[in-house]
């Protein structure tokens, strides 16, 4: 297979057209030109509420060329035969069905974080997909960033910073100015920084303290605590630790706050390492401290778009490699994330319709 | 009175001659010639274990010339009538045998932190000191240091950050190279991060996010984790909630590691503030940082010896007008973090053999 002509199509149905959406989609084009490609992404439709929107849709991520249809009926894109894999960018309340109404179509499906409200609903996503055997993922893209597997390499197997014994993780967005009615803030629609932002957190600490993901991950317990308005977290601190190896991660997020850049600090037995970016979603630099060498090493990782096609491009590989998970994002990962998730909120108080 | 020379006197009996006594005599030697001392302090007398040392200790204070008695039996000290009050710069778990026996000795007390080894010996203390009507204060210097004035007085006062949010505060030193029969090893000493560093982060936490301390304070409520080496805590991670307020503290100390010079990012609704200096109790510069201006504004404190000159006026001034607390480090407050931390160590599985 011609590494810029792959011969494979993976043909993509997109649910919902909004932000998220947009950048999404906009990588996919990139992923067309990425050397590494395993397939050719090929936006076969798009549902939308409307014609026009659908339209606007098709011009921001620049895929008019490709004449997607565009669906005003989510139903009519899953029951499409020409869709491989539908991309779910809907509001975090709306997500558990249209996993379940995509998957019982028989499409495989990558859905945006968090998968689901609650465990809960994760598991009936989970169940149906194991049923139907299609591939099913969280779209947590930052795992698949070449920076997060050279951050893992560095401090799992070089071990630059020897046993690490802390980490302090912060992802805030001043969304102060948003109104009540936004997504973010309204409980109905699953808003909150945990679900939001916090996930993250979780999901680097899980990297940073854990050489494992998933069902062989290690046992960590936590404790929390929320300011909570109109219902929603405003501002939430996670202490994770493990017991088996006596680290602590420290992990916030906030709606009231905007993180400096160096968001994220490993603390070793041999040095420090800084994470640094615009947001913890997306890390761009990592800054290697070691006590016994008085200049730092920085590796910078930039790269074209959003950052999406990594992730893109690693679902295709496992769509063609006929597997039904991800070993980067595997389900029992999810599934755990989204209890640690369920735990924070009840102790702060949060809960939302489906809980 | 003059200020140069003033006309009362001040007479300390100085139990323990360790690291902590020397710097803080040294001080004493230093606010003799303060403009702002209202007394002279006399270093009247020191209790240790052998004459060697007392003599030692006159040499490295350069109290020499002072010609202080040494005393090499504690009840000698507190039997000295010339002496008014007994400093306490003892390991933690002989905190309240030497506090107990100088109150009934009828004498003033100022103690070094923690004034107990948990809250149970606080009241006890607290208990005495109320019927034998002396005063009794824990030696949390850093509370008199000027720069937390100006903090407070720029937070609560002036409101440059708007309303406070939220605040991280990180004590931490490697002690790696300590040996586990080190006093902050031992558990039987009251060793642990927690008890040593973590109740700076404590009190500059209490100090940012309540204009009020001890009685008058606001409720907060505590979430935590520890890492836990031979029955010591060798990492606290602790999240202070405000329920009334809405904000939330991040306070973490560690043995593992050392905590950077910006120790301390307090976030509030009109811009950052930024602690900094060689530890979270010795902060030396105050960093705003507004967000509608791109130049930080910076104050810097600095000031000759250590620092505890400014705690050791203010308690003579206490003594003169014949208080019984400081309203700076009232005994409630003392009696609040010591539940704070008691409710920490307790629920990461550290207890000493006080408990």
């Amino acid at each position: 297979m011609s590494q810029s002509h792959p011969s494979a199509n993976i043909r993509w149905g997109i649910i919902g057209t909004g932000y998220i959406s947009t950048l999404f989609v906009k990588d996919l084009v990139i992923a067309q030109n990425h050397s590494s490609t395993p397939a050719r992404h090929v936006i076969e439709a798009v549902a939308t509420s409307s014609l026009n929107k659908g339209l606007k849709f098709l011009e921001a991520t620049e895929t008019t060329l490709q004449n997607p249809k565009i669906y005003t009926k989510q139903e009519d894109l899953y029951a499409d035969g020409q869709i491989d894999i539908v991309y779910v960018g809907l509001p975090h309340s709306m997500h558990k069905d249209a996993c379940l109404n995509a998957i019982a179509a028989g499409k495989h499906v990558l859905c945006e974080k968090p998968m689901a409200i609650n465990a809960k609903e994760v598991d009936e996503i989970i169940a149906l997909a194991s049923q139907k055997k299609v591939f099913v993922m969280e779209a947590l893209w930052t795992r698949f960033l070449p920076v997060i597997r050279e951050l893992r390499t560095l401090i799992h197997e070089e071990m630059v910073i020897g046993k690490v014994s802390r980490m302090f993780c912060d992802f805030s967005c001043d969304m102060g100015a948003l109104p009540s009615t936004s997504r973010i803030k309204d409980r109905n629609l699953g808003g909150g920084a945990l679900l939001d932002l916090g996930i993250y957190t979780l999901t680097l600490s899980n990297l940073i303290l854990d050489g494992q993901v998933g069902e062989k991950a290690l046992q960590s317990e936590i404790s929390s605590r929320m300011t909570v308005v109109d219902g929603v977290d405003h501002s939430v601190a996670i202490v994770v630790s493990y017991p088996s190896t006596q680290c602590l991660g420290i992990l916030t997020a906030s709606l009231e706050s905007t993180t400096e850049r160096d968001f994220c600090r490993i603390e070793g037995s041999r040095g420090v390492i800084i994470l640094s970016g615009p947001m913890a979603a997306k890390p761009t630099s990592i800054r290697i401290q070691r006590y016994n060498n008085t200049t730092d090493e920085v590796r910078e990782f930039e790269h074209p778009g959003n950052g999406f096609y990594f992730e893109a491009n690693s679902v295709a590989s496992c769509i063609l490699a006929g597997k039904l998970e991800s070993d980067v994002m595997p389900l029992a990962e999810t599934r755990r994330i989204a209890a640690i998730m369920d735990e924070v909120r009840k102790t702060g108080g949060v809960l939302y319709p489906q809980d």
